[in-house]
């Protein structure tokens, strides 16, 4: 499946009121994003982030640090819900698409992707069936649990697959500069220079904000021809238009070339 | 954790109407078993049936031998609500526990596990957490989809494992003979002379019925020194009673010894 296949990441700001101290789903734009990716028919897999379904939680518990039994179990709990409406949404608009787990298919060792299970993914891809992964807590080698966000996952998938395209849609016009404008390309060539222009995300977000971001997909296309982008997936048309080969808001890729 | 690992199987008859045409649970008897568990404190994993909420839809789409992407989304879906069902309620009895769905942990080949990943189960395990398995549809890499029933993960986890006890809590008391009776022990040296006595289960069970229970078993044990319980969990303290080591239901080891 190399090149031909899309992964897509919906952030957690665009499918929740990251703002809320529980979890809220947006329904309406998850039902408007999933009317859109039912336009593609491309191979893919969705990752979303956990919003306010799991930084929240992950934070009061401390579970980027400390295992907490109490707080693993709540937060899964919470993440799985999020997820299960975004898979009922993308089935309602005729995406045949499956939650996959990523408390089920990953395991960390400080917080880092050390093992996974991809072969389910696989076949899924093969039949037609979107995988809808997600930022979850994951049973960690060294600490008990971790944290893996979205943002973590996207790339992993990215290069285990091969992806052809590699998208993040978040709540901003892309990788914004101090005067909020985007940024059009980010390379690993350049990012000295503009890291001191990024922001972090203003909200509780225990995985790192957009800077954080950043950091994955550079990582993920060192010394790789591979290109990613960072645009608005709140923005109508947006996913469409990045599912369908538009080249939109910010690009990460490895250098100037 | 070698020998101190007891898996149990909580039968889709027992937490479930399995005569109804969808998923109805039987609330009241999962809090009685949850409570039953939280009585128990050793290290454990917690396979559950489908029930109601698999075998109706699994026959419906004919997903033993047909892929079909829409019977697999509405079966897994249906499955899993199932199994938070149960997690939430051994949580509510105080068994940190965890839903790990067997799409995402297996993959299997003419329905048969052939892939599996079990580094978060382990680490669960030691860290105090009960993962909960249930009956599921899987990618099958020959066919596309197939089902593994909870009597296919029981055995199978429990050889991964060296589990040290190993119960499958049934709707009977046991493996019955035509008169209704509990046979007290099957052994691979008398399974062809009392196989004739036992019936298949009455309902829609797509897995083989009690038949298909004992095959599993006497296949786990093989030239093992290992012996399973089949016995009935509808009877109130009868879990407990398996937990705490009690020689319950009917026996199921390689030889007579």
């Amino acid at each position: 499946m190399s090149g031909n296949l899309t992964i897509l990441k919906l952030g957690g700001s665009v499918i929740t009121d990251k703002n809320a101290d529980e979890g809220v789903a947006l329904k309406e734009e998850i039902s408007r994003l999933a009317k859109e990716i039912s336009s593609y028919k491309g191979q893919m897999i969705i990752v979303h982030g956990a919003g306010s379904f799991g930084h929240p939680l992950a934070h009061r518990y401390s579970l980027v640090d400390n295992f907490d039994a109490e707080g693993l179990v709540l937060t899964h709990r919470s993440v799985k819900i999020l997820n299960s409406i975004v898979v009922d949404a993308l089935n309602e608009s005729g995406v045949k698409s499956v939650g996959v787990h990523s408390m089920d298919c990953f395991t960390t060792t400080d917080g880092r992707i050390s093992s996974s299970f991809l072969d389910p993914i696989r076949i899924m891809i093969e039949k037609g069936i979107v995988p809808v992964l997600h930022g979850d807590v994951v049973m960690d080698s060294t600490k008990g649990v971790s944290i893996v966000s979205g943002d973590q996952v996207l790339p992993y998938l990215a290069l285990a697959f091969g992806a052809g395209r590699i998208g993040l849609g978040s709540a901003e016009d892309g990788v914004l500069d101090e005067n909020g404008n985007p940024i059009p390309l980010i390379t690993n060539d350049n990012f000295d220079y503009i890291k001191a222009c990024l922001g972090g995300s203003a909200c509780t977000d225990v995985t790192g904000g957009m800077l954080g971001k950043v950091r994955e997909l550079l990582d993920m296309c060192h010394g790789r021809s591979m290109t990613s982008y960072i645009f608005n997936a709140k923005v109508a048309g947006n996913v469409l238009n990045f599912l369908n080969g538009e080249e939109i808001g910010t690009a990460i890729s490895d250098s100037l070339e």
